[in-house]
Order: C-alpha cells, then sequence, then structure tokens
C-alpha cells in the first residue's frame, strides 16, 4: 500500500449479501493508537455466522476480519509493544483482536480480560460507519486502537502462518489452561479443524504423551494434517462409536482420556465427549459459538460419578494471543501447512463462498 | 464396651427391613490393624439409599454406617497415626471412611484416591459375613483396616460432633477444593443438610466474602443453623426463582455468584445452579448419589457463552477428613448444634425413621 | 472541602526536613480520571523510609502519602467503578495505590500487574511539580488517573479503616495468595505490623486452622490485637528461639508450620523463618523494602532437603486491594482497632515522628 | 538368570572400598511382593557419595543401586501394576525407587510422598544383611516391596533407557511441577547431566519455547546432548558471566528467563541462578544432595524485589517416576543417546571408577 488518501476495505451492508468493496480515508493515529497495514487476514468459520447474520451482536454496516497480521504505517506518537519494543513503520506486528478495558472487575481482579465487561472485537462488534472506519481485517488496514496489546514480530516471519494464531490458537491456548492438561496425559480432540489442530498441539506443549483426533469423512485432509502434528486421527465415519472408544480405552490401560477437548463447534458431540472422559477427567466445550438448544446430561452418571469438570470456553485473552504466537513461531508443528488458501483482498467473497464449501483448511485474504 | 468374646452390629439381612441386631466374635487386630470401639456413629442420608436397596453396589449381609468415631482398644502390633503418634488403648480416634489402596493410577499419580479403583467403604461395600464382620459403623466395635488413615484426636472432644466430619465434612472439603473459591468471592450453597453446612463453612473458610444458602420450607430449622455458622438464607418456597436470582445479583453489583455448590442432592436444581453463576464462575454438584436420569443443559448459553465450569464431586479423599475434622475441632462454626439427636445403637431402626421423615440435623448413635 | 480553587498537599521537598504545607490549584480531571477528596490516608511504615531519602525511586518534590480513601469530587466524564457502577460526587471510593499499563508483559502475559513495567505510585514516584500536582494522598484532594482501578464503597463505611487494605491488606492478600495456604494448616507470622496482622487474617482466610504471629518485646500492644483477630502470639524477648521453636513443633505434632510469612521487614528473621518451616512448606517474605545486606542460606540443609519455597512478595495489584477491601468490610475482624491515631493532615510531620517513635499500629490522617 | 538357589550382588561392605561381589539365597515374595530379575541398573551421581561415605544415611553392609528396570520372575500372589494389569513372570517392569507408606500426613494430606515419614529407598536406605537381603539394584534380583508402585512396560523397551527415567527423570518431573512452567517461557537449566537434560526435556514438555542450558568445558558432550534435545548450550568457560546474561536477556526481550532450573548440584551456581531470573520467576534447586555450606542471599535484591521464588525439590514419588517413564516411552527426545556405557553386573566398580573420571553420560549396569 503505498501513501493514499484513502484504502479499500470489504464491507458487510445487509446480511447474506456480498461484501462491498469501500474506499475510506486513512485515519490519523492518536496518541498510542497504530496505524497497521494488514498484510495477512484470516478467514474464520464464525465470520460465515457473522456474514449469515447469525450471531445477534453484529451491527452494520461492518468490515468483516478479527484474524489479521500486518505492519506499523504510522504511530500515534512513541508506541510500544508489549516488551516495550517501540515500534517503527515497517515492523511487522500482531494485535490482540479484542480491546478490553483492563480495569474492570473481570479484568482485574478475576484475571479474565476475556470476559471484560467492555470487551470490543475488531471485525465483529466494531462497526465502520463512523471513523475511524478501519475496525476489521478484511481491509488495506487497520486502526488499532490504544487499548490494544501488540507483539513486535521477527522481520521474516510469513504472517499468513500467524493469522490463526490471533483467533483459534488463542481460544486452544484457553482451553488447554483451563483443561490443566498433565505430563503423561492423553487427550482426546473432536474436531480437527484450525482450532482443534491448536488444541492438539497446545495439549502436546503441556506433555500429552499422545492425542487422538476425531474427525469426520469430510476431515480427511485435516486429519492428515493432524497427524503431522503428531497426533493420532480417527474418522468416526470409518470407526464407529462402540469401537473408537474401546480404542481410546485400549490406549489409556481402561483408563480413558484425562482430557477432551470437544472443538466441533456444535452440541451433538458433548455427549460422546463426556461418554469418553475417564473419571476425575475434563471435557473441555471450545468454539460453540452460536445458540443450539439443549443437551441432555445425566447428572449423576456423567457429572457426579465420574467427578467429571465439565468447562466452557469463552474466547481468550491477550496472553493467550501471545502463547500462540509463541507456539506458531516455535517452528515445532507445520503451521505452515495449515494455510491452504491465499488470497487477495478483493477476493474476499470468493474466499467465503469457498469456506462454506469447507474447501481447505485457512483461507487468508493478503491485501497488498 | 468391656471385653467381652462378642459385640452387637445392627446388620442389613434384607433390603427394606429393619436391621437385625446380631452379635458377633471380636476379632484380634492383624497387624497394622486397629479394633476401635465406635463411640459415635453418624446416620447419613445415603443410609436410607442403602437399606432401601436403591444403591447398586451393596451386598448383603452388611453393617451399615460409614461415619464413626471412637477409641482404640487395641492394635495390631505397635501402630502409628498420620503424625506417627503411637496409639494407645483408649486413645480417641477418627479413620478415613474409604480403604484405598495408595498405589494404582488414581491415588499414586493422579492424587485423586476418592478413585481409587480399589476403593472399598466400611457400612457400604464391605459386607459382614465373613471375619471380622466388624465393617460398618452401627455397631459397638469396628475392625480398621491397616490400610485406614488414622488420626487421633484430643482427649475432651465429643465424638458426635465428629461424624459429620467423616462424610459430609469430608466431601465438602473436596467440593471447595475443586471449586477453586477465591478470596472476596460470593458462594451459593443449594441445600442446607450436613453437606451443605459444611460446603458453606468451608467457602468461609476460602475466604468467600459471603455465602448464601437456599433451602426449602422443609430446611427452616437448617437455615436458622445455616445462619448461625454466617449465611444469609433463602427459603425458595417464599422467594421465586426470579426473585431470588435478582437478590444474588444485588449483592454482587450485578455479577452473580462466583461459585455454587449444589449440595441439594438432586439434578432438578442443577438449571438453577447453572443460571445463578457469574460468567467465569463454577457450579460443584455433590452429593448426587443414585442415578435418576436427564436434565438438558443449553451447551451455548449455559456452558460455553459462561465460560462455565461444571464440576462434578465424588466422595473424598484422607486429606479432606483431615480437613473437616481440623474445621470441627477448630471452634470457628458451631457444630455441635449440627448434631440434633444422640440415641443407642440398638435403636439404629428408629434413628433411620426419623431421617425418612426428615426430622433434625443429625442423627448420631451413641454405642457405649 | 468546599469547591476551592486551590487545595493542601503537604509537600517533602528535601530529605529528613518536615514536610512543607502548600497550596496547589485544584485540576479539572481529564476524561476517565477522578477528582478524589481525601478523607483518610495513611501513614505507612515505608514513608520514613521515603522522607528520610533512603528509598532510592524518589523524585522532590513529592506529596508523601500512597494509602488513600475518599470521595469523589468531580469525575472527567462518566466514569465506573470495577464494577461498572456509576461514579458520582459524594461517592465513597478506594483506588489502587498504583497506575499500572494494563498491556505489557507483565500485565496481560504473566497477569502479575505489580511487575508492571511502567508501575508508578501515587504518593512514591509520582512528584509533585508539575499539574495536576496532587499526586500524593498527605493532601485534601488526590488526582485519580485514568488507568487507576477504582472501586465504590458503601455510604457507611468508616475510611479510616481502609486505609491499610490499600497497601498493607492489598500485599498481604498477593503474599497469601502465593503462599498456597491450605485448609488445616498452621501458619506462623514473624512481625505484628499492620502488614503481619493482615497476613494472620488472610491466612484464617484461607483455611488455616492455627495462626502463630512472633513480636517483640515493643509489640505488645500489636500482639494483643493479633490475639484479638484469633492468633496465639509469642513475644520473642520472653521466649527463646529454642523454646518458640518448641512451641510451634508442640502445635504441629512435630511437623512445623506448613506456612511462616516474614513479614518482619528485615533479613535478620529469615533464617529462623526457614528453621521454623515445616518440610515442603513455604517461607514468604514479604515487607523487605529497602537494601540490607546478604544473608547466609545453607542451599542443602535450608532448601534442598526440606524442599522448602523461600518466596519473595513484591507489592501488590488491583486484585489484592480488592480482596483486602472485602475482608475489611466482612467485619470478620476487629480491624477498627487497628486504627490508633486519627489526626488532621496539618500534623502530618507530627504523625511520621509518631510512627518513628513506633507509638500504635496505624496511624491516619484525616484531612477535611 | 536360570531358577538358582542364590544369586549375585554387589555389595558394599565398607566405605571407599570395592563392592564386594556376594551371593544371597533368592526368597520368595511375601503376599503383593515381586522377585524382579534386574535387567538394567544405573550408576547415578549420588552413588559416589554413597560408597564415599558422604551420605550420612548409609548402613552397611549395602547393595548400591537405586535406579533399575527389569523382569518379573515370580509374584507372591496376584499382583497387578498402577493400571490394574495383572504380572506375569517374564513382564518388563519399573518400579518406584522409594517405599513410602501412603497414610501418613505427608503422603495422605499433603499429597508430598516424596517427603513421607517413613519413606525408604532400594540401594540408600534398605542395607542387606538380612533377608530379603535384595534391597538395592546393582544385583541380579531385586525384592519389590509390596508397597512399591510398579508399572509393566511394553515388551520391546530398552530397559537400560529407562533406568534414568526412574531418578533423574522422576526428579526432573518434580522440579518441574514445582517450577510451574508456562507456555511460552524461557527457561534456563544450569547443569547438563542426566538430571538436567530431563529438566530441560520436560520443560519443553509444559509448554517452554526456548531451553537454555549451561555446562562447563567438560561438559561438550552432555552439551551436544541437550542441542539434539532441542536446547541452546553455553559453555560457562567459554562465554562469561556478563556474556551469558546478556544472551539470554537477548533472547527474552530483555526481560530475563521465567524459569531457572540449578541442576548443576552444587550451591555455588544458585547466585547465577538467581542473578539470570526474571522478576517475578522461579530458580528451582535440583540435585544438591549433600551439606556444602552457606550461600549469602541478598534478601532485598533477590529475593524481595525481584519477587523471586526460590524453589527447593527433594527427590520424587511414583507419579514424577510415571511421568518420566512415559516420556522416554514417547519417543519424543533421543533417550537412547543418553546411555553411554553398558557394562555387566560383575563390572560395577568399573563402572563407578568410569562415573568418577566423569566418563559419559548415563552408565548402565545390564546384569545376565
Amino acid at each position: 500500500m503505498t501513501a493514499n488518501a484513502s484504502a479499500l476495505a470489504m464491507v458487510l451492508e445487509d446480511f447474506s449479501k456480498p461484501l462491498v468493496p469501500t474506499q475510506y480515508p486513512i485515519p490519523e493515529p492518536e496518541p498510542g493508537a497504530v496505524l497497521a497495514q494488514v498484510t495477512a487476514a484470516g478467514i474464520c468459520g464464525s465470520d460465515l455466522d457473522i456474514t449469515g447474520g447469525l450471531d445477534p451482536r453484529i451491527e452494520l454496516p461492518l468490515i468483516v476480519g478479527h484474524e489479521g497480521v500486518g505492519r506499523v504505517i504510522a504511530t500515534g506518537g512513541d508506541k510500544r509493544d508489549m516488551f516495550g519494543e517501540l515500534l517503527q513503520p515497517g515492523d511487522k506486528i500482531v494485535w490482540h483482536r479484542a480491546v478490553t478495558c483492563g480495569r474492570c472487575y473481570y479484568c482485574a481482579v478475576k484475571r479474565q480480560a476475556s470476559l471484560c465487561m467492555y470487551r470490543k472485537v475488531y471485525g465483529i462488534t466494531l462497526p465502520c460507519a463512523d471513523p475511524p472506519h478501519f475496525n476489521g481485517c478484511y481491509a488495506e488496514v487497520l486502526y488499532v486502537r490504544p487499548q490494544s496489546e501488540i507483539l513486535k514480530l521477527p522481520d521474516n516471519v510469513d504472517e499468513a502462518i500467524l493469522v490463526s494464531a490471533t483467533c483459534s490458537g488463542a481460544t486452544a491456548a484457553h482451553a488447554i489452561e483451563l483443561a490443566d492438561v498433565q505430563i503423561g496425559d492423553t487427550v482426546v480432540v473432536l474436531g480437527p479443524g484450525p482450532l482443534g489442530i491448536y488444541c492438539a498441539a497446545f495439549a502436546m506443549e503441556r506433555g500429552a504423551s499422545q492425542v487422538i483426533t476425531f474427525g469426520t469423512r469430510d476431515d480427511l485432509a485435516r486429519m492428515k494434517l493432524a497427524e503431522a502434528f503428531g497426533c493420532t486421527s480417527v474418522n468416526i465415519h470409518a470407526v464407529d462409536a462402540a469401537e473408537r472408544k474401546q480404542m481410546v480405552l485400549d490406549m489409556t490401560h481402561g483408563i480413558g482420556p484425562d482430557v477432551v477437548i470437544d472443538a466441533a463447534g456444535t452440541r451433538h458431540t458433548v455427549p460422546e465427549a463426556i461418554d469418553l472422559a475417564a473419571r476425575g477427567g475434563t471435557v473441555s466445550v471450545v468454539g460453540v459459538a452460536v445458540p443450539q438448544g439443549e443437551t441432555p446430561i445425566a447428572i449423576y452418571e456423567d457429572i457426579s460419578l465420574k467427578n467429571l469438570r465439565l468447562q466452557g470456553v469463552w474466547v481468550s485473552d491477550a496472553r493467550h494471543m501471545y502463547q500462540a504466537v509463541q507456539l506458531a513461531l516455535s517452528g515445532k508443528y507445520p503451521m505452515a501447512e495449515m494455510v491452504t488458501h491465499r488470497l487477495p483482498l478483493q477476493e474476499a467473497n470468493e474466499a467465503l463462498a469457498a469456506l462454506e464449501r469447507r474447501e481447505g483448511m485457512k483461507i487468508v485474504l493478503t491485501p497488498q
């Protein structure tokens, strides 16, 4: 992007209609803010809920896109990253996708900034009608607010690889933090999408000695990637419920997995997750993002007698984003293979359509 | 009890029939075992499930009673308590109600002895047909096995006060351990029986700044006791669900309680427990001891969006028994008021009938 | 205070010289800031280090005083407290004594805001030469910055009781958080000043079954107060080191205390703290605030063989302030007895002199 | 070994004298005990302290050797491993090197079996004068007591690789448990022996994003192995203290390592460990096994101001042994390269001499 007076954004004006290419004037950053060039914007599964009108929080018009990585164009005065490093134009950076207050009961007392009373998210709960307009990542620039946590990246990093870290990766880090995986544990992950793959990797990072992922016949490529990450994978359309339970029991001396992370994004898998888990174990439900009715739970058999922990995981905070970025940068896992599509910003509508067809693993827009 | 050749036990020979007074020969303690005089045996709510045949684990004949406190009659060789103190005849002692192996995956690796693969419980899963017979606390003596953890008590303690500590108190300690109450938290306890009262006391011991107990119109005396422990109490037949939710919100700046402990012993209260809890909070279900069907849970609204932890709590281990005994001995709470009935051993059937009529708080048998 | 154009502050212009009464113009609060009337300002032991020039962080001139409670005079726009309650003129409030960034590695990743890279403290590291001047609590007003966490208080609270909560109380909460006291533990606290008393109270709040405080012959009144809080107290000038160790062993079945909190503020007591602690225990050192040379530690006997945790505790964050305020408001402990002197603001120099003579427990300035 | 009436052991009869080959009668296992063929026995650094008379706990005569792996010869009745699997003659097994009571305050209340009041260790605190004699691993057989935790191994495992897991590996697991490494942390390990290498691997297992090991010019081969495990290594004789501190700061954005594990086995490295650690960090001292005088610590600068945790680590329990075995079996790390020497049992004296010359990494005796 050159120093234009305006920049391109792909704007959701009506639900279930194509995003509209729109030029907005480029804002000056206020003190503490950063004007960032978006060099990679991830298409997240939840973007389909947003464009389809299923997410009740959305106010239009909206620049979609909450997963972004980019470069500094300008800063409002001296601006430093989380480590106190001064940011300069051209620096590659990643920012926390949510803006939190840092001072409320949840932020300051409970240390759960993911539940901040005033949480706003780029591309979701920050509409674009008013200046600074650039509040979502499907755009050439993002206006990164003063409250946003920023991390400077090495110059040689491929930004596309990091977009998953900002959302799925961070939320997986949160799920693992709440699941309390122990060294030597067995972990089962339901749903081998970007969120599930990150959960699997983090489970290994916390010392799981074996991680097993369950996917469907539509997930074969994803399961192959899970295997490349070190998982054992199971196609639930090839191995029925009784067989796969027995398989997991056989792999755990008859005990069952210590932790089951349900990253399938639907309530329908929760009963199997509970049934699989060992006594004293944990089932983490992560990635259920829209209302979908009720699931019957047998309080005695499923919860009490099992001494089970059923843990809901809602989004993530800057700590988790940091951890996911560290993981992606570590080189321990084949993160690059997760990025299956790179498209120009102008093709955002095609990107969403490809996601809807469940093509690939991670589709990234790469505005230039 | 004098040094008889035999001693009395109240034996369950058939479900739903009165216990039968039976004399068994007094055994010699093997090395590491202790022959204890039972000076106080608690009637636990679950004893009704056991005598009524609702607990599928029971093998007959059985000396009922898993809550006991007593005195040393004889030891098998030198025997020491948990602190290494040598036990002498006449010493007052309390023992862990379960016999666990200490060596299996749950005991040694997971440090969850409450889930020991070989766990046996006096008065529940140790029938009495064979020697040493005295495997339950509704008896003049108990044969305390070498593996049982034992704690010597001060001479001046009233044993009746401690019987609740061995079961409800220990299980409450476990619930609180898993709930991770923080200083300044608000805790709601559903069900003000002995288990709920102990949960309330332990919540205060972990720093809860306010504890609110919900009971029914049948619990008025129990709620009064809860107030004497320092709780605010609510009669759910006098304050409807919407009102009591608002009341709790008003007491928590609109946040809701950080922890809700459902000690009502039924699945039916779980939805209210979940509805009350703050985002990021915990609902502990403790005391659900028999199968009772399914409860619908909205995975998105109840679990995910709330970032809720739903934690099942199954029984307890020696650590928890120790903590409950310490609490009871501390004198901080009016534990003595919990003991509303003291009856001789021979009146065990009357004691069970009184419990079934929901009379009093804690009924204790006091064999002489 | 009426709506004057200026207000009084007691200013440190030179080290070891009396504070100088000074009028500064009252500032307008910027957006998010609060102009507060200081109704109670605590004299902290560290204020003597500050006025005496022992604290290397101090830049002059300085309005001393980091412990403050007050009332809202005006807010910069709509301003809410930690629970989202809108602040109105006249509301009683307490604020966190430190200003932290909320975004750096320590704040956002490590969740240790007490180590924030940009931490500033009213009355310590915020000098008063430039507007808004009112950066310390020995003054009629304090300019509470937008980043400061604020908690609205009940109207009927005695502010003087809360000043200790903002510093000693908060730091004690931090010490207890890091010490991980368990239910049933025995805790020894060295040094029964406001910090030690709060440590003792928080130890009880975390379930300690007995708390023992050690003081000197100069601490007799403080030890009496510790007893009123529920502690056993020991005068180390009346009971020699061997005797008091034996006494603690006798109270702990020969095990020793699980946690020793050294709140004496000097390195000289650390060896005794280590010697007292049980194997597997923790020694927390809190309140050592100035350089004072080295202490020999036997790594094998003191640390390794004992499996000891020696934990340094540096200041506190808003979470701890919240917990201390909740404790003070709970009414469980005779907090009011801690406040032994109330003096007008103009007598700040006399207050410091009284503290230097070790008079009383907590001296509070009460500007009108 | 065939079914002989006697078997060979290498016995320490006098300190600093060669071990004496001795035949003892092979015992019958009592109920719950296992007679095991020792197929691999590790030479531990502490064995030199033991044979040299530096360890005050030793009673002679002693069969040295606390690190062992082997095969079942016979069991006393039905005997199961930690997962409930029935043990059969020929099964490969590993056992916990210590015998703990499972019932004392440390075992049952504190869940710190490593501090069990009655802890005994094969090859250290179990002399061999009396039957069953076979109480150490420098022997053809070991009498594994009923209280010992046992884990059945896969048939195809190379036992020599696992001997380090039973001692260094387990103790490293304990160190990591107490150090609380977080995802994304930087960890420095001082001393790249088997203990240090295991600490490094476990740090990575808990999510450390970088692990740096410091060694001496005598450790070049060990440092190479550390690099093969994924560490960055530093030769402290090639990089002076100021340079290596700067290097670590450069790798951590100027923050310093979150955790420093001092596995050098001497008090002399502790000041550097403390100096390196980040504020809010942890220094774990593991492997200091003999008295060695005092180290000066500056309580203000080193402990308080740094908010540092200095954590002593004493031995380990069965949970840690399990974790170390899982790690060794996982195949994630080149554990086999740790085993540099395999010698027959009869060459135990030569093995000890080689260790004293600091040859190789891990020397294993392989009785046939």
